[in-house]
């Protein structure tokens, strides 16, 4: 029986609301002997400490640095290495693009041909307004293909995103990309038969792309890859029994939320936008994923202050959520993303539950070390959605 | 995805280096209060244990006492319970004799034949030096059978080794030994149709003993058991991308690491040599195993104050080691040997990591007690190598 099986046989519903607080990039690394959670003023994140079980994540495997697909799936309760998210498809999320069971979606990159000869990958690193006019172009002059229906979707600088929709269309096909300059153009191939009429409505699509834009100085020609269709997942109702509710502020998130099921709703920009919303919504759901985006952008930035600043903000507005009386409560991260190393990395996550029944009264700070000798250890990010459902008394007992 | 699929995947090559010290049997119980590492004086480990991440490794799993050879196989990287290594191969690895694609090997023990009766599975245990003279006479005496070339090697006592050499030799054969004295021989039996030529062979060649050994009062007759062929395993550089080393002055560690690909380079007889030799070949690779052994050979004594004396020539020896500036270094054994036990067993052994990205700071000491409330808290030994590449920037991130 797989995690899911036995989850599912033993779900129950009840009235309880559970809440999921994810800091992206929380986890972090000391300098000058204090991680950003031990700089930051935390008066109502320790006091929730005081109250709550304390342990550490790892989100897929030990010294695995997860990207935000992987890290937010393990913590969904989905695991990652079973799961496996395209690029193409976390591309369009990131990009707030719907991506339906019709669909299949491609990263493209703008690039430079001279004759068959791919001379720059990136075609020059446009400018994202440049790029746009031109991803413009392509999908007015380009609306279908074979019966395939064709969509362009602008991104950052060269790139761009590209939907082909039809029914059964594979995403078993190589990537149309070299992957290095100065070599030849590289037609995307069917890695099983059924595929080869997909490989084939891609490669016409290059062709016209080459013709539609034969006139532009760099942005001449288009490289896909990581071609992926919408991936088919037990929904998060499904397997768990909860109605959930996501409220991110970034595009990624809300898809990643919406892969698995839960319902996106509508929010600001604002971290306090999100409590609003969270109260908003309170009693139509049961499970709310909210989502706080710049402890990771900061991380990444190595700004180590202002990954402390919003890390006060959080707790600032950590008695908001606190007044609505969940249930349960869970504030951990989706990976670290240490200041000093300006990237995700695979150090383990800070992670706190506090229900009636958490074995408390160990801790009195939230942070990486006292998380690390909390009284749950380590736990994989995998564990976390059983352990809030079994601290909402959702789970029945397994056997008799 | 597996674990060595993922790390392949992942993998990329830097010009860092790392360590990996194993402190064979490192891990004890605590007599008067103290462990041997506790009883020790090590400054230098205790500084290092200062910018480490501290944890504790898991040989196979929870209550389960590996032997030497699944103990180094977890910590390279390779699941003991998918990689079994048969006992001939690890009786041949220790006793240095090179085992090539077309070997099987077996243990031996002499035995004393009454009759058809095995009247004593040790033949008396001779001396060592009694019964390497009857392995040269068998070696001598029985050169090859059907094709098939023997080899035979002396061991301790009663016990030697058995290699047969030729094209598509088969392991699945079953022992010839009866297990308890005062029973019949018994032939080798071939598990699957095609082992049978060789279980023919391997019973040819007990006749063949019986009949040079007839004259021989006590160690007239052979048991022959554990028969088995070098096991294949990805190799270290073809998972890990890394160029690796291993210094061992015992056998069963060169032949434990060689069975992994790594590169065996010749040493002296003591831990001096050892980090001699590491400084010497420091420039050609990415990857030392440097292994000592007699803090496990005292355990397995029941010398507490000897496996002290051994922690302490480690510790004075660490700063040569350390000048080498790896960029990684962990400390760790594969297993545990407490003195008062005078045997290998189940306890979580210290493990600690140090590098520019240690979550540092928690840990004053390296002992058994530090290590379980460390920052890393249990890890798997099987995590050891990819946190070692992750410390290294040698694993990229997985998914977007």
């Amino acid at each position: 029986m797989d995690r899911h099986e036995l989850i599912k046989k033993l779900a129950v519903k009840n009235e309880s609301k559970v809440v999921l607080l994810v800091m992206d990039g929380i986890g972090d690394l000391p300098i000058d002997g204090k991680t950003p959670l031990m700089a930051a003023k935390t008066p109502n994140l320790d006091a929730l400490a005081k109250e709550a079980d304390l342990g550490q994540t790892i989100p897929v495997l030990q010294g695995i640095t997860p990207g935000s697909g992987p890290g937010h799936l393990g913590l969904f309760g989905y695991d990652p290495l079973k799961y496996q998210i395209g690029r193409g498809i976390l591309e369009a999320l990131g990009g707030d693009i719907e991506v339906g069971k019709d669909d299949l979606v491609a990263r493209a990159n703008f690039a430079t041909l001279k004759g068959d000869v791919i001379v720059d990958r990136r075609a020059g690193r446009p400018a994202t307004e440049v790029s746009s006019e031109v991803v413009k172009k392509l999908g007015e002059a380009i609306k279908e293909i074979d019966g395939v229906k064709i969509s362009v979707y602008p991104g950052k600088e060269h790139r761009f995103v590209v939907k082909f929709t039809a029914p059964g269309l594979d995403e078993r096909i190589s990537d149309a990309d070299p992957q290095k300059e100065g070599k030849e153009i590289v037609w995307s191939e069917a890695l099983v038969p059924e595929a080869e009429s997909t490989a084939k409505v891609v490669n016409s699509f290059l062709k016209r792309v080459r013709e539609v834009l034969k006139e532009e100085p760099e942005m001449n020609f288009a490289l896909l890859r990581g071609f992926s269709k919408h991936p088919v997942l037990p929904t998060f109702d499904e397997v768990y029994k909860m109605k959930a509710a996501a409220i991110a502020t970034y595009p990624m998130y809300r898809g990643l939320a919406k892969l698995v099921g839960m319902n996106v709703v509508e929010t600001g920009t604002t971290l306090s936008d999100e409590i609003e919303t969270l109260g908003n919504i309170w009693n139509e759901y049961d499970f709310f994923f909210v989502h706080v985006k710049k402890t990771d952008s900061y991380g990444e930035d190595g700004n180590f202050e202002k990954k402390v600043k919003v890390i006060e903000e959080v707790d600032t507005l950590l008695p908001e959520i606190l007044a609505l009386n969940p249930d349960v409560i869970v504030v951990t991260g989706d990976h670290s993303t240490p200041a000093k190393m300006k990237a995700h990395s695979w150090h383990p996550v800070p992670f706190m539950i506090r229900s009636n029944f958490s074995r408390s009264g160990l801790s009195e700070h939230f942070n990486e070390y006292e998380c690390a000798r909390g009284t749950l250890g380590n736990i994989m990010a995998l564990d976390v959605v059983p352990l809030m459902m079994a601290h909402a008394l959702r789970l029945e007992k397994y056997g008799a």
